[in-house]
Order: C-alpha cells, then sequence, then structure tokens
C-alpha cells in the first residue's frame, strides 16, 4: 500500500469507527484502565474491561476486538488472559497483545511467550519490548526502553513473519510492519511518555480499528496516526502533562478525516 | 411526594451531605475508582475504598453508606460484596447494588441474585442490566445498555416491589421508583457516557445520599438530580470528553441548593 | 540541618531527580495507581507498578526506590509487599512506607506492623496513621485522620526512633522528624484532600527523593516542599477539585529550583 493509500484508509476506517462503535474487550494493567476505557470512549469505541476467569472468555466471541496488556499480570488475570486470547482466535475476533515490561521478569515473560502460540492480530510494545519478545535481546527497564526504534526494526520485522502478525514499535516516530513493508508514523509527541497509558491506551485503539478492516497493516496504522495526531492538537494545547492528558481525550473525540488529511506523517 | 417536595427536599439533603460528610465504602471495578472517589470527594462525601475480605466485613457497619459494584468481579472481591452487604444489611447501613452488565455473563449474574437476598436499599443500573435483573430479559452488550428506559419502567417497578427496594434506571432521562411512584429526572447530558464512571460514580453519590434520609425514593432522586446538574454544567463548560471529566468535578463542588432550584428538572 | 540548608538542599535534590529519572517501583492502591504514576512522571521521575508476587522480589533490587502502600492490600498484594520490602531492603533500595487506614482494620494492621520488620526508610501517613503505628492510638476513620498533626507530634518521633526511620505526618502543616529534629512544610493546600491519591502519591514523591540521597530527613523534607509548592500554584489556578488536579500535574513538572526558591515554607 502507498502513502495515499494509508492516508485513504486511515480517513475511511475513522469514519467507520464511528458508525459502528466497536466494543473492545479490554484485560490491561491496574494503572491505566481508566485512561484506556476513556481513550476508547473519546475515539468513539465501546470499552468492556471483562477480565475475570470464565467471562472473560465467554466475552471475546461477543466483542469487537480484545486487547490483552501485560502490565500487572496478577494470577487471576494471567487466566483471564489465556482464556480471552484462545478464545478470541477460535471465533476469529482481532486481538492485540502489549507485552509490558517483558525481558527478565519472570511471570510476564513466559506469559507472552505462550500467548503468542494464541496468534495475536497485532503486537505493540516499545523498541526493548519488541526486541525481548522477538528473541534478539534482554528487555528495558521496566516499562521504559532503553532501545532506539532503528534498533528494533529487524527484529520487529522477524517477529511479525515468525508469528504472522503486525507488530508496532512506539518511539518518537511509530514503526508498523508485517515483515514484509516498514510503515513510520511521525505524528504523536512526548508528551504521551509523561502520561501513563500513553502506550497503553494506544494499544486499545489499534485493537479498535482492528475490527473494521482485515489488512491488519493498514489498521494499524491508521490507529497509530489518529491517536498520534490527537497527541499533537492536544500539545498545542497543553501546559503540561496534566493539562495534555484531557486535551488529549479532547482531541481524539475531535480528529476527522479532514484534520487526518492536513496532519498525517505517513512515510 | 409532589415535584416540589422533591426539589425541596434535595437541597435541604445537598446542604446536609455537606454538613456530615457521609464515609461512603465503595466496593466497585478497576476502572472507575478513580473516578468514584474523586466525585465522592468532589459532592461532599468521605471515600473508603475497603474490598478487601474480612476488612470489607469489619467496615461497613462504621461506613454511613457502602456501594456493591459489579465491575470487574474478581474472586477475592466477590467475597468482600457478599461479606459487606451482609453486615451492611445488618447493621442498617444503607447500601447500594450497581449490577454492572448482568444478563449473560456467568460470575457477575448469580452474584446479582445473590446480593439481592441482602436487600440493597437502591439497586442502580441502566435499562438492559434492570430488566436482566427483574427476570424480564437477557441484558445488553457489556456495560452498554440496548434497551431504553421506557421499556425498563415496568421490570424497574416490579423489581422494586419485589426486593422492597428503590430501583433508578439510567437513560438520557432516568427513571427512578418504588414500586409505586415514578420520578423522572431531566437534568445530565450525553457527555456523562463518554466518560468512564459517569454512571457507576452515581451509584456512589447515591449511597452518600442515602445515608442521609430513610426516604430512599427521595434521596435517590436527590442524588441524581445533583448528579446530572453538575453535569449539565459541565456539558456547558467542556470541549470534549476530557475537559467534560475535569469540570465535572468541579461543578459538583459547586451546585448548592440555589442552583438545585434553578436547574432541577424533575417530574 | 538549618532552615537554609533544608532549602538549598531541596533545590539541588529536584536538579538531580530530573537529570536521573529515578526508577521508582509502587505497589499501591487501585485507587491512585494513575494517579501516583502520573505524579512522578510529572516531577520527573519513572514509574513502574510491579506488584505481583515473584516480581516485586525481583524488581525491588533493580528499582531506585519503592513504595508500599497499604490502602486496598489484596491477598496477592500482600505477599507482593512483603517480598519487595524484604529484598529492597536487603539490596539498600530505599522504601516508603504508608499505612493507610490502619488501626482496626485487621488485615492492613499487623501487615503494617510486619512490613516494620522490613526497616522502611521513610513512614508517611496522616496523624492517625502515625498515631495507631507507633501504639498510642487505634486510628482514624478511614483514610480520613481524626486526629491532628500536633498530636501525632512526640507520637511520631517515638516511631521514628524506634524503627530507626523518618516519619512524616501530613496535614495542615506537614510535620517530617526523625526523632531528633522536627521540620514542619507549610506549603500545600487543602484542596489535596479534596483529590484522591493527594497524600498517596506524595507517599511516590519521597520515594523518588529518597533515592538521590541518603540523608533521608533531608530527602523528605525536600518532597514534601516540592509537593506543597504544586499545590499551591495549582491551587491559584483551578476552580474547583477537578480542574486543581490537572493544574497540580502540570506544576509539579513546572516547579523548578528558582520557584522552590520564591516559594518554600520550612521551619
Amino acid at each position: 500500500m502507498s502513502r495515499t493509500s494509508f492516508l485513504s484508509f486511515t480517513q475511511l476506517a475513522l469514519t467507520r469507527l464511528r458508525e459502528q462503535s466497536p466494543l473492545v474487550q479490554c484485560i490491561t494493567n491496574a494503572v491505566v484502565t481508566n485512561i484506556t476505557a476513556n481513550a476508547l470512549l473519546a475515539v468513539g469505541a465501546a470499552p468492556a474491561m471483562v477480565d475475570v476467569p470464565d467471562e472473560a472468555g465467554e466475552f471475546a466471541p461477543v466483542a469487537s476486538a480484545l486487547l490483552v496488556n501485560l502490565g500487572t499480570p496478577h494470577l487471576a488475570q494471567r487466566e483471564a488472559m489465556v482464556e480471552a486470547a484462545t478464545a478470541a482466535s477460535t471465533a476469529g475476533t482481532p486481538w492485540v497483545l502489549d507485552p509490558v515490561a517483558i525481558g527478565t521478569l519472570s511471570v510476564r515473560t513466559p506469559l507472552a511467550h505462550r500467548l503468542l502460540t494464541a496468534r495475536p492480530s497485532v503486537i505493540r510494545g516499545n523498541a526493548s519490548e519488541i526486541i525481548a519478545l522477538s528473541g534478539a535481546g534482554a528487555g528495558g527497564r521496566g516499562v521504559d526502553s532503553t532501545d532506539g526504534v532503528d534498533a528494533a526494526a529487524e527484529p520487529a520485522a522477524s517477529l511479525a513473519r515468525s508469528a504472522d502478525t503486525v507488530v508496532a514499535v512506539s518511539g518518537p516516530e511509530d514503526l508498523i510492519t508485517d515483515g514484509r513493508q516498514r510503515v513510520r508514523v511521525g505524528n504523536g509527541h512526548p508528551l504521551l511518555t509523561r502520561m501513563t497509558g500513553g502506550g497503553c491506551a494506544l494499544g486499545a485503539v489499534m485493537a479498535a480499528f482492528a475490527s473494521l478492516d482485515d489488512d491488519r497493516l493498514a489498521t494499524t496504522v491508521a490507529a497509530t496516526t489518529v491517536y498520534g495526531i490527537a497527541a499533537d492538537l492536544a500539545a498545542e494545547r497543553a501546559s503540561g502533562p496534566g493539562s495534555f492528558a484531557v486535551a488529549f481525550l479532547d482531541a481524539l473525540a475531535e480528529v476527522d478525516a479532514q484534520v487526518v488529511a492536513e496532519r498525517a506523517v505517513i512515510s
């Protein structure tokens, strides 16, 4: 797909998202549940934080999409993750894996590898997390990435091919790849890293977009672009990390096809 | 009680709430704990999120009121819910049940029915949840209501009578009934549905008001009216869902008897 | 240390915090995880909410500092707390204990005493909590303090001596003591008590500062001063508890050595 095609696709997908209001099941960490649900509501989707064992697997086939985020993987949530990812995979519900802070931590690292077998539609992480999941390195320091996006380009492509998925690497410029094509999105702002959940909520928005079309490279580029543009708008209006978070939710609701055309930086 | 009586009662109750600062124990879902606590603080009450087994039952008799919300009912929280609701019922602490997303989900649906036996003072939900709890239907899609408030009017009244409680149905216009009288509150704004916890935090505010008087129809109408007026004020000042949430907390702290007189829409 | 020395120390510590961006592991309650992480990010530190058993103990030696907050102590989190505090103590990672609402509640009260044996670097609480932990009283009503800071002065000093730690008592004026010297910080604003996590997030900021220097009386005074100044700035710009929370995060990012010099009230 060309730069222009990604742009048109993003415009159409955003419009469709607002018409369909996809229901996104989120099994995510305790720190970001609130901002994740609010980001989904703001962009036009509907959140459902069904993360209890037994219910998680029941819900995944009914949901439009699923997010599994490993940020605070307590025992019951781990069961719910495996149950929901498996059910999603079987039912054809697209799902996004966010392997937060994997690498050396001994609970979440094997869990991430186990979840890979349930074939996520998209994997989203920072450079260190993607490198660790690809088997090429040991991960960063907690949620911080100690590696750059460029260092993750080859591991990301390799992971995308081996897991037959789309991999998105967050950074100053975001990289999205299906193992063949590499797309870079230049939208986004450093203030996103000063707001808790700046990365985690993007995973939920990627899930919402993934429900709209089978071309997961295009839906992931679309989610990243819309999200990044909202951050750009918010940064122009904010006077610090607190007001940025507020302006960001307003901007997520405000971005439309016209704003996408004016501001998207896809290459 | 007449429209005028509900209005006067609401004004008095709000004033009394600020004098007494009732201590509201909340056993609620992971997504909305923060906004729930902030809404209670803003309106003038004091939150206490005591949701650990053993402590939950110890605390309920000491609390002014209790909220039990089924949004993310993990195992330990379920134990805490039953324990606290039972202790509240025995001690005469008023308590509010919010049966989030019940209907088909296999953990929370039987739990809601079990909690009914501990005789909630108020039940709050959207139309689909109330219809499901009354036994008249199967529930909505997650937290979304697929039914309208009017469709829930008869099931709500029937549930109120059978459970000897007050039932509040959220919607574009809120309906509150004790099974005999039906009151409608026209305050509130669609932006409340774009803010996570817009409904859940109302349950906590209903609990705070329920601690002030034994007329639970009147206290529930008062809570709904004050809450809805705060939403009306916030919507006038907001430019999207992010700034709405901020303005809403400011407005909850600002509403007073005078503003209630000017803006209440009770019928 | 003299008043002037505390002031200079605070200025230097704040500058150093921004250079080093200490990684603060937080095992904290469900209500305040989000604001706690956001406060750390705003002031210039990096949060890592690693609170799962097995991982919690692995992470503590790697973290710059640790916060243990007893607000919603579910079983797995209790294990993680003991594990992380012990590992921190062994590895020399400074750690802060926030014994939220202890006194009569039967799970957290013995837990707080058990955690004392892992030798916290700093203990932070309101007057009732500090009095309860020192053994001089029975605690407040949930998160509310029913005692004044002055009533806690002697119990705080006694606790600081017996546990060989620094004790900080929150109130209209904050008191910090190592059992010998008593320092009072007059910055801060009542709106902090209308924002959930106003106290809890301070514990995390104390941990961040504790990673910078072994003089824990000085680092705790520095954290309290910077935090209080941010609240002062925010209160000047806020029109209620919602806008206060937003302005507070902005102000935490904005406070610098110059603002500290102009506004610090240390005695």
